[in-house]
């Protein structure tokens, strides 16, 4: 066993404290890699105060990691010892099963389906503990190569905020001549926003207000429309072709889908909560599409990794210490944060 | 002008009472058909009682229509007098428009849009009437041909039930592999669960009771789901590739959404009038589709009029005279319809 420094928290109100977590030695298919840097994720927050219930503690969350391989199994063919790697929300799945073959393996179907990077069965029967740590052991096949052009750091929120916005934005046709919302400049949104520029789509921006009308035309938006304005959702009715919705809650569907053209699509990748009133003939009477999209596989979150590589794009992180996670949680939770925490795993020691 | 015998409604509570409308002589690009059948859908009750609002009276509808060409004018190259011809919901449109030529006139954006077979303003400023009446003029692109092995007064139904669910069929990939639920079984429902079979998928019927089971079957179901039964809705969780839901009103949303497997349709063909409350996580968190379908173009109605014939499938009709029209109306709203009206105009002399 390799015993790590770690951060975790052991109830829904407790706060973060620094302790020393356990992973098993590498498999003959396993890369060990020192962890460097670790995202924080809404999803996190969610896990850590048990607001989707179901969480195992102590829990150390964290599933956007960055770092440098230092061991590998005696049967690793995809990395090496001094590979940049990453590892996101998943570090295993059957392998098997419809959607593994089909390279979703966050959609698992097989025994125990999908193990996730924490809180969730691992095959040796423990909880797993994510990136919020010194290093960690997982399966080759679960870990991507981080690009030179991409800093670890920056590349740590691309395994989760990246590949969530990138994954439906190809599936649904973002690109040249489409016109496309993102709705949320947050963690989620800021990465949407430069992916759906760089994929050549007329990329716009629906926010409540126009405290981030700078930031989203640097992202790569024509626009920013404030919702709270009068006459703002009037304006974007039929407008547009995609609308990816990255709020987690308050969630106005009737207006997003008014502002889809004919067989339009809004996506949404937040998970709300709370219910949710809509008009169906709203959707019915001009063909629109309402889905949802839930990160990605592994094979498309190396191709994200790639894809920002050569266009250039990086989340816009402010880098954190251990003893800062609670803190960066309220500010989180209070849309306080441009745009993404990414702790760094040095300040453990 | 032609004087044609027709039957009107003058109110949202009046009754249907004979009369003459006037139909214009044939343009160049115009033929002239004795109706001989016209269906009575949802629709027509909704306009003729101003449910939708916006109703002008006196109002004569029907957009089922179909007849026998006994005129044509003077370009007409495609017809000749004896075709057997039939009329759905539109009527004209702009023919240039990008959903023109993408042969959904149905969507037109040229100037006035598609014009309705009845309550629509015509290019002529008066309000169209429909096919509760002796005959019609009508542009040649906007008929179709009826194959000789469908009968007229079976042919009337598919000019909007049969093309409002096929479609969604299409569109969405019914067929072979695929399991396909059509929820209600009435005017749509059992010409969907038809042409869903037809298409070479497995097709169920979900329905409140099991009253309708046999028909199901016989229209070509393998087995009914009466959702009024204990765990009924439990038992269809993750089920289905496609669910086309019939209903005009009273849609179960998220029961629904939860019968689709993972990146399953939801096509709604009911326009629900009332709000509608659903948890967005059940469509986020299995990347499942929940949308709608507006009848469909002329040349996909032709489509599914030669399906119909190649297939043997054909609605179940009851055909009754133009006196009996307001006691059918009745019916159709208590689901005591099986499974369509046609009314035959030549009780109008």
């Amino acid at each position: 066993m390799k015993t790590e420094i770690a951060y975790e928290i052991d109830s829904p109100t407790g706060k973060f404290a620094k302790t020393t977590i356990e992973r098993r030695e590498v498999g003959p298919t396993e890369v060990y890699f020192e962890i460097k840097y670790a995202g924080i994720c809404h999803s996190d927050i969610h896990t850590a105060r048990n607001e989707w219930k179901g969480t195992s503690y102590p829990c150390t969350p964290g599933h956007e990691i960055a770092g440098i391989v230092t061991e590998i199994g005696s049967q690793v063919t995809k990395f090496k010892v001094g590979d940049r790697v990453g590892v996101g929300c998943l570090v295993d799945s059957c392998g098997k099963c419809e959607n593994c073959r089909a390279g979703t393996e966050q959609f698992c179907s097989g025994p125990g389906g999908t193990i996730w990077t924490y809180n969730s069965m691992g095959r040796d029967g423990k909880i797993t503990r994510g990136g919020y740590s010194t290093g960690i052991t997982v399966e080759q096949d679960f870990v991507c190569h981080i690009p030179d052009a991409i800093t670890l750091a920056q590349a740590a929120p691309i395994m989760c905020a990246g590949i969530t916005t990138y994954a439906p934005l190809k599936r649904w046709g973002a690109g040249p001549g489409k016109e496309v919302a993102v709705v949320g400049l947050g963690g989620l949104g800021h990465m949407g926003v430069q992916i759906a520029a760089a994929l050549g789509a007329t990329t716009h921006v629906i926010s409540r207000t126009r405290s981030k009308e700078a930031d989203a035309r640097r992202f790569g938006a024509v626009k920013l429309h404030p919702t709270s304005e009068d006459g703002v959702w009037e304006s974007l009715e039929g407008k547009f072709d995609l609308v990816l919705s990255t709020l987690s809650d308050g969630v106005e569907l009737d207006q997003l889908v008014k502002c889809l053209k004919l067989g339009g699509v809004l996506v949404i990748v937040g998970l709300p909560e709370h219910p949710t009133q809509t008009h169906l003939s709203l959707i019915v009477g001009r063909q629109r599409i309402v889905t949802g999209s839930q990160i990605g596989g592994i094979g498309q979150t190396q191709e994200v990794l790639d894809f920002c590589a050569e266009k250039g794009i990086a989340p816009q992180i402010e880098i954190i210490g251990g003893a800062d996670i609670d803190e960066a949680y309220d500010k989180v939770v209070n849309s306080q944060v441009r745009y993404r925490y990414v702790i760094d795993t040095a300040t453990f020691k």
